[in-house]
């Protein structure tokens, strides 16, 4: 029997490697979708082509940078893949969009192999097909370390997108999901944390293929919100981000975070991971009470209010209150690049 | 007098250089353009929005890597900032689109200054002017080195497009301008030679600021021409795109290529530099002689004939013909990533 050799990108060059990608990506691409369909030019020409529309089209380009954003020692190829693509639909997401067409730029180490490529595409692919999103085009450049950058274009079905500028004095703060699951699946390589398997799987799951908000963001839109932002940087920091827009202040009750039942007894420190953690890849929202209350009802994912948006002076400033109505600090953290000293591994 | 001190980017922090970006990027749009005022959100939300169109769209990636696609000591922030969005206005050139948007995602040393991300959008805003693209959107990540990657989206006025699966026998092979001028540029840094002022600063100006054929790629589909791509690897490694894309052969007269006058006074391998040199971006294209004929009235720049389409079997094979009608050898060469052992700062 012949047994299969994965080759390194070095010994099948350039080209190899994009008929490669090109075989894989038409193998696994859902042909039957509308995306698909409307693809006039794929992967192999100077540029994708497809048919367009009139309606308000959405773009977003999001990178990950290996020893800044994933570590290869922690993650696998195929989540890589997965969460690369999870992280561009997450925006879409947060404008209430609906994605079509994913260009995916790799900058790869000379010795990665071919496996590698094949199990990245696979978990891009599973997230793709889910989505109704095709793999139109990307680029191939070899690089010292990893850095993939994907951007995902789509469209709103609507005549309006979720925007960060238009929260307003009197709208209640909610989130979809559960808060500071992925800053959970950050502490699964520190050895002294022991979690039960459940919980480990949950958190790894959150950290590694997070599932993004796509049909809540058309929800929202549908039902008549306008204010929203998918959490990345972490719960506080894109609530600052929705109060500068807006320029409107904010006040968060803690007590009423969503927080999962095996975050809660696996950490002590549960509430600072779901306000400042990150990476959760939920909506954020501001909305009036009745638009909330009547979209919760279209929605398959918890929806929690867990504030309220208030008049006040520039700058944007967020304020805690406990269950006594007593104010607590509140941090302006998250996940930010370019500071000196910060471990990026520590939850924030 | 107050001297104005430029910051180092960890200073400033993630969120301080979106908001210099966006500063910059708002004073440098020239904002009567059309691709302006059909942006409805710009940076600064979760993706970028505009109005959309029922034509063909395009869209397009391209990254360039530190020390694989530039050196520091060899190129300005201003150049590479114009170059970055050359190479990607050059696929739509190729496909006879116009670029409407970029997203621009930077990977970068937290050690590099405000100065050099002012310099960088300032090159590539007077480019994006030149041919009415808006920066629409981006990403910043830190990283050990700089890679730039770059999306650009368009669309077709015409209900066709530029392709690389359309050549036929009979097709005559033509390019715009002149041939081997980056290859030159990439020589500047070599101290063994001596070049005219003149001379070097075209050379330079064809390697770091190249000028896409966004124009001519539109009088080429105007004109009824149906297939072309952008000389990026090298004139012999695209026309092989080309040919393996159309499954047909091809013919090239080396006699016949548009070479420069200072290419050839300065440098005995011109012919070497304008077949495999790479980096020309112009377009190199394939129609009947008649369809040539009458588009080189309309186009700005000088086209040449330098080959013939013809059929022949599979694996494409393109031949050399001297001026005596005898077969020359032609390696398939051009800039090929991944591959061992080769030096990319060679000439190829």
């Amino acid at each position: 029997m012949l047994k299969f050799q994965w080759m390194k990108l070095s010994e099948l060059g350039e080209f190899g490697i994009i008929d490669l990608i090109n075989g894989i990506n038409s193998r696994l691409a859902d042909k039957r979708q509308h995306s698909w369909q409307n693809l006039i030019l794929g992967i192999g020409d100077d540029a994708a082509a497809w048919r367009g529309n009139s309606h308000i089209q959405l773009a977003t380009t999001d990178s990950l940078v290996q020893n800044t954003h994933f570590h290869l020692d922690a993650t696998s190829w195929k989540e890589l893949g997965w969460k690369s693509l999870a992280v561009n639909l997450s925006d879409i997401a947060a404008m209430g969009g609906i994605p079509q067409y994913a260009l995916v730029s790799l900058a790869l180490p000379a010795d990665l192999t071919t496996e590698n490529i094949v199990d990245f595409y696979e978990g891009m692919a599973s997230l793709a097909t889910e989505f109704g999103v095709s793999i139109a085009g990307g680029n191939l450049a070899s690089a010292p370390y990893s850095i993939i950058t994907i951007t995902v274009i789509g469209y709103s079905e609507h005549d309006e997108i979720l925007k960060r500028s238009t929260a307003r004095a009197g709208d209640q703060i909610a989130v979809t999901g559960h808060l500071g699951l992925a800053a959970a699946g950050l502490q699964l390589s520190n050895d002294t944390i022991k979690l039960s398997p459940e919980a480990s799987k949950i958190f790894r799951n959150h950290k590694c293929e997070p599932v993004p908000r796509v049909r809540e963001g058309q929800v929202l839109l549908d039902k008549g919100v306008t204010t929203a932002i998918d959490i990345s940087d972490g719960f506080i920091a894109d609530l600052y981000h929705i109060c500068e827009a807006s320029q409107v202040n904010a006040k968060v009750y803690p007590d009423q975070l969503p927080i999962h039942p095996l975050l809660k007894s696996s950490f002590t420190e549960y509430e600072k991971m779901a306000l400042y953690g990150g990476e959760d890849y939920e909506l954020l929202f501001t909305a009036k009470k009745e638009v909330i209350q009547q979209l919760t009802q279209s929605i398959d994912c918890p929806v929690t209010i867990i504030g309220d948006i208030v008049d006040g002076r520039v700058p944007a400033k967020v304020v805690l209150i406990d269950s006594k109505g007593k104010s607590l600090p509140c941090d302006r953290q998250g996940w930010e690049h370019f500071r000196d000293g910060r471990d990026k591994s520590e939850i924030r």
